[in-house]
């Protein structure tokens, strides 16, 4: 058994101590005679690990009382469909800031249902920067502002929760939930699927400010109405609950770490090292975004070629340095950088950069 | 490590040596270097792991190629919302047939969308029986008809599927499918959660009839629409990957067992066992459902008092029979027989139910 650097951007590494865990407790969990993907969500068993998972992610992120969160199916894409459906009139205006592939992502499942009003896009300029908050064009009456709070694809990431006055910021935090202390109070809705950060694909977090929950929305289906999965503690109808326990065990890991703060210290630390490995290179590795909202997660670089970019990802992966291939969207490489990804990492690939560029700069 | 017989009615026991697989592969799979839950969805590997499940699912349930197999998150119960997006136009018409809990759950979930019809519904009766299809009012312009194959708290199943003529029928398969040979081409759709027959909770089947994605159904987001997951093999956004891992281990150890056809005759001498001992304890126990729909996949009974009821519960579970207490909606006592449950697990309760009746009958 030989476990490798996984610079996947998602579904990414976990820590070796909760896959342990998971492990040693895949036949039986708790003594209680079965595995914890068998029982019922329903039962008391399960309803504690759900629990705690709730109450150890309100205390590694910060989530008040005010806030309820929400753990449910479907990926963050769903999440970006009944935002406009629990948030909005049919038809209301909403504003977008779009700042990368997911942003448009946003904008494009909530077309049918609002009146979407891009306030500011920087696709023109390759999404390498975020448009500066003064020239956003945002609508007085819009339902909520949404923004891509990191981009996973293009690189590119708010450094802060933008000022928006009284419109509720809702953000998808998909790629840098819990990679550094943030003011959740800044916002209205925070959304992460959790298979960057959180832990394992399956599951996604919706925290969303209570008043939030009282607004009509528009007609929809119950299954689709945030405020019942919220008075029924996410079990309207049977969550993804093994992906919930690994949830739980992902944040009482990065809890004993050290909490965020620990985190944001060790992702500076190996956003570091890698754009230093790329700004050091004389041109032969290039990251084209802007430095002020570099991504400390997502970390995209190109080589003088494709054949290059080719070689470093074949190179790489029989050094054992996997998924560095970057998105079909924008090709190159792309280095992943969550909380689960060791400094010890970062150090591999940017030893190896360096000898690769020796090799065949 | 002991693991008990597990009756739970989902999420439901799973084959041992399933999890003795997944246990041993979580760390690193397949010398990849890492786990099956950390590898991206979109790369070979998976992309592998995948198409060989649906091609298993495919030759387990006798799925025809002009039927596209979806694997989806969110349960059954989003299938249901999602089910009038795609197949209706907004409004139009549709029949249910209602049979128990998880019928009239799916007609709520479509009444947002469309004109719901209740064509039959056995409520009146306790959901003892499925009303004659000759009672059923059908519309002749309906989008389609809707039937629950089995209803896992009620524990009522259609022994066949009925004929509606020329309208797409769509079934509710949860907790039947695979637990016996069906056609396929009788349905318009088929959706199932995985977490009784299938595999683990998480992820959700969906086995459609090609014409039927060519409807245009009504406005909703890009990840509502099925015949976008279809052309994308169900990876419009990140899939509950591990999820779909353990279903394609599960089905392929349905398969080795000798599929659906030795699955029908287990299933039935599991249920056959339980039924006797019911009928044979001289109303010590009681099961009200109509002997031609009682299902095979979840026997409800009751003691004379719910506090024999949970007496029988409690020792159940320190006699290693785990999660028979019946549904709240129902009370009593609930026995879920599906595919991964052994004869041995049915003797065991039966020998239990007998010990039980001598001691406090």
């Amino acid at each position: 058994m030989t476990r490798a650097f996984n610079f996947s951007a998602g579904p990414a590494t976990l820590p070796e101590s909760v896959l342990r865990q998971a492990q040693a407790e895949m036949l039986e969990w708790n003594g209680v005679g079965a595995s914890i993907v068998e029982i019922s969500h329903r039962s008391a068993d399960f309803m504690q690990v759900a629990a705690q998972a709730e109450a150890d992610l309100r205390t590694l992120v910060g989530i008040p009382d005010d806030y309820a969160v929400l753990f449910l199916s479907g990926g963050a894409t769903t999440q970006q469909a009944l935002l406009p459906l629990n948030l909005a009139a049919p038809g209301q205006r909403v504003d977008y800031v779009v700042s990368g592939h997911w942003g448009k992502t946003a904008a494009r499942q909530a077309r049918p249902y609002v009146d979407v009003n891009i306030a500011a896009d920087s696709e023109a300029g390759g999404f390498r920067d975020i448009p500066a908050p003064a020239q956003w064009r945002l609508s007085a009456d819009a339902a909520y502002v949404h923004i891509t709070a990191n981009e996973t694809i293009h690189g590119v990431e708010f450094r802060d929760a933008p000022d928006v006055g009284t419109v509720p910021l809702v953000a998808d935090f998909s790629s840098s939930i819990a990679s550094e202390p943030i003011d959740v109070t800044r916002y209205g809705v925070i959304y992460a699927g959790a298979q960057k950060n959180l832990g394992p694909v399956g599951i996604t977090v919706v925290i969303i400010r209570r008043d939030l929950l009282e607004r009509a929305g528009q007609p929809r289906a119950d299954i689709f109405d945030y405020r019942l999965h919220a008075a029924r503690d996410s079990m309207l109808n049977t969550p993804p609950t093994w992906n919930w326990y690994l949830l739980g065990l992902t944040v009482k890991w990065m809890l004993a770490q050290g909490g965020t703060a620990e985190f944001a210290r060790r992702n500076a630390a190996k956003a570091a090292l890698v754009y230093a490995a790329i700004d050091g290179s004389g041109g032969f590795y290039r990251n084209q975004v802007a430095p002020a909202v570099r991504s400390r997660m997502n970390i995209p670089f190109f080589l003088p070629s494709a054949e290059l970019d080719a070689r470093f990802v074949a190179d790489a992966k029989a050094a054992g340095l996997l998924a560095l291939k970057g998105h079909k969207a924008v090709g190159g490489i792309r280095a992943s950088l969550y909380n689960a990804m060791p400094l010890q990492g970062a150090q591999a690939l940017v030893s190896f950069m360096h000898d690769f560029q020796q090799r065949n700069g």
